[in-house]
């Protein structure tokens, strides 16, 4: 049996009865956590420019635009939901299943499935046990082709979550309209072919909308399967295939029989953001806000910070002097001035006008990684 | 300079006075050609799913869906109608600037940006000088891209039409809607962005649509820019970015300087393809069509075919035994049969019918590649 088989033979088989309850119960609390920021993540500007270019566009008022107030085709209705999610970079993260995982390939699952389910389901006006199930399979999915895929993937300079995350919306929304698995490995061939988005736009608006674009392009890929389209049904192992042109190859012991043995959910798990930045800041982060309430430190009290970390980091933390809040996510600089003068991290920390602020700027030449 | 910036300069720089009227001609031309192709590829089947998608989403009426009657907002025109101009995988292709080009890595150029061009055109109501010199210089970018990125691109199952188009979609727009160098640079690091498409499709209908993706990727990133969206504006050469993502790099001496200089369609050209099928097939086609006439040769004088080719060719006309249209336009064994027993080799012949037919099934089977 070929891997794109074994993984619409899952998704196809696989009932609601089958989930343990704890699975169901984990999964609340990220649909939860991923509604807060999306609702968050709404008011951005990116998020606010593609929700008129959405309205502008019109049709059929199927599914909520979040945080905006009005209707929209399903796949649009995604795409802007998907943006706000990931737009203040405080979704969840996917967490590795070894120690030797390279960080970067494992996504921010929650926001492309959840964008997708969510507005293909109020358009078919689902239950919530089914809405529950999707979102949990194509969360799984996900998870599993990210752990699976070479490192080239993301060093190279794709964004998993974008990519990826296509992948997992196209099998969430596939499973919601009762697809069988001959349509659903369509479904994937359909996304497959849509996947994209490049890590050089990180601290750009263009990052969230990877998210957004994973979530339209699920919900369009399984919508085109459905009345008929032909795709390759082979997709991901093919020759020309995702993982041979996306990365290179992959690990199959990976995804062979782990799907669902044990949910990606339950182990390793899934991390819920406790600050709006990139999650490799997050250690940094926790440390310099122990430090400075510890010791009572200020700004005038620091002569340098130094943060040690491996070659990861820098690699995904781009940014050594931001100009803005969108890029601030992705500073080590900033997370550590804002950290050291604010003692929070915050979404109020992260805003254009704290990462120009004199003082952040005047700590964070003073940070070194 | 950068890359992205040279390419992004000359896209705003030129003028329509700049351009030759040898250019001009050249480009009527293939706008004809693409227009014939896309009118009689809209009767498709995958076509007609694709119109019926986009009927259903609705929203503003902004342009024609070729062949279906009906408007639609100029993404999704753009959709449509780039699917409908490669379905019948009869569109030109660009000719290869050295005897080493890997041939796969060369576009059907003037389809993704034909179709991006005409739907935006017709929303701006721009004018016919306007309409030339934006299909010319997004014809130009994607050519001088695709003869530049390196040919693991291909190999590896990137399909240059779906990916690379995308980017002279959005540059032939950005020119359209009169954006400048940042915004134009924008443009491009969006649509980069959204660039997508695998091989393993071919044979499929999912292969049209990466040409319908790329015009409505260009669209949508051309409008999104417009709007303040913002992105990395050195998408192009960045250690994140275009090239190091899609194929492991590119051949800088193949853009820098070249654009224009000629433009890609003088020297080395665009070829118009006199059959509908991929072009590698069609030298063979040419001369088995030129040995039935000449020797009067009818199946049963036929014991068997050998066709010598190289590497290339197996790589890309992938079905030694098809089984629909789709995958007999990417079939030596049937491009040969049906012109050893029709003695044509146009529209008519590539039917699901004609490549199920016995006699055609029966000789396609002496045929050895």
């Amino acid at each position: 049996m070929g891997l794109t088989q074994e993984v619409v033979g899952f998704v196809s088989r696989t009932r609601y009865r089958d989930i343990q309850p704890e699975v169901i119960r984990l999964a609340q609390g990220f649909i939860l956590d991923g509604l807060g920021v999306t609702l968050a993540g709404s008011t951005e500007k990116g998020s606010r420019i593609l929700q008129g270019h959405v309205r502008q566009i019109g049709g059929r008022g199927e599914a909520m635009v979040v945080g905006a107030g009005f209707l929209a085709p399903s796949a649009k209705a995604a795409l802007a939901n998907g943006a706000s999610g990931h737009a203040m970079d405080y979704d969840d993260t996917q967490l590795s299943t070894s120690k030797e995982s390279v960080y970067g390939l494992l996504t921010h699952p929650t926001v492309p499935v959840l964008s997708a389910v969510l507005a293909v389901g109020e358009k078919e006006k689902i239950s919530g046990q089914d809405f529950l199930l999707a979102y949990i399979l194509g969360v799984e999915v996900e998870c599993r082709i990210a752990d699976a895929i070479n490192p080239r993937h993301y060093q190279s300079g794709f964004h998993s979550t974008a990519t990826i995350g296509g992948l997992g919306a196209a099998m969430a929304v596939g499973k919601l309209l009762g697809l069988k698995e001959e349509p659903l490995a369509r479904t994937l061939g359909i996304a497959a072919s849509m996947a994209s988005g490049l890590r050089e736009n990180f601290g750009t608006m263009t990052k969230p909308l990877h998210a957004g674009r994973a979530a339209e392009n699920g919900v369009t890929a399984a919508q085109l399967a459905e009345k008929g389209f032909t795709s390759a049904v082979n997709i991901l192992e093919a020759k020309r295939g995702f993982f041979n042109a996306m990365a290179g190859g992959y690990d199959e012991t990976k995804i062979v029989g782990c799907l669902g043995h044990p949910y990606f959910m339950q182990e390793p798990g899934i991390s819920i953001k406790p600050y709006p930045s990139g999650s490799l800041s997050h250690p940094a982060q926790d440390l310099i806000l122990d430090l400075v309430k510890m010791h009572d430190l200020h700004g005038g009290d620091i002569e340098s910070i130094e943060v040690g970390t491996n070659s990861n980091v820098p690699n995904a933390l781009i940014y050594p002097m931001p100009k803005t809040a969108l890029e601030g996510k992705f500073s080590i600089p900033f997370c550590m001035a804002v950290g050291v003068l604010e003692r929070k991290a915050g979404i109020a920390q992260f805003t254009d006008r704290k990462v120009r602020d004199p003082k952040v700027v005047e700590l964070m030449k003073r940070v070194t990684l």
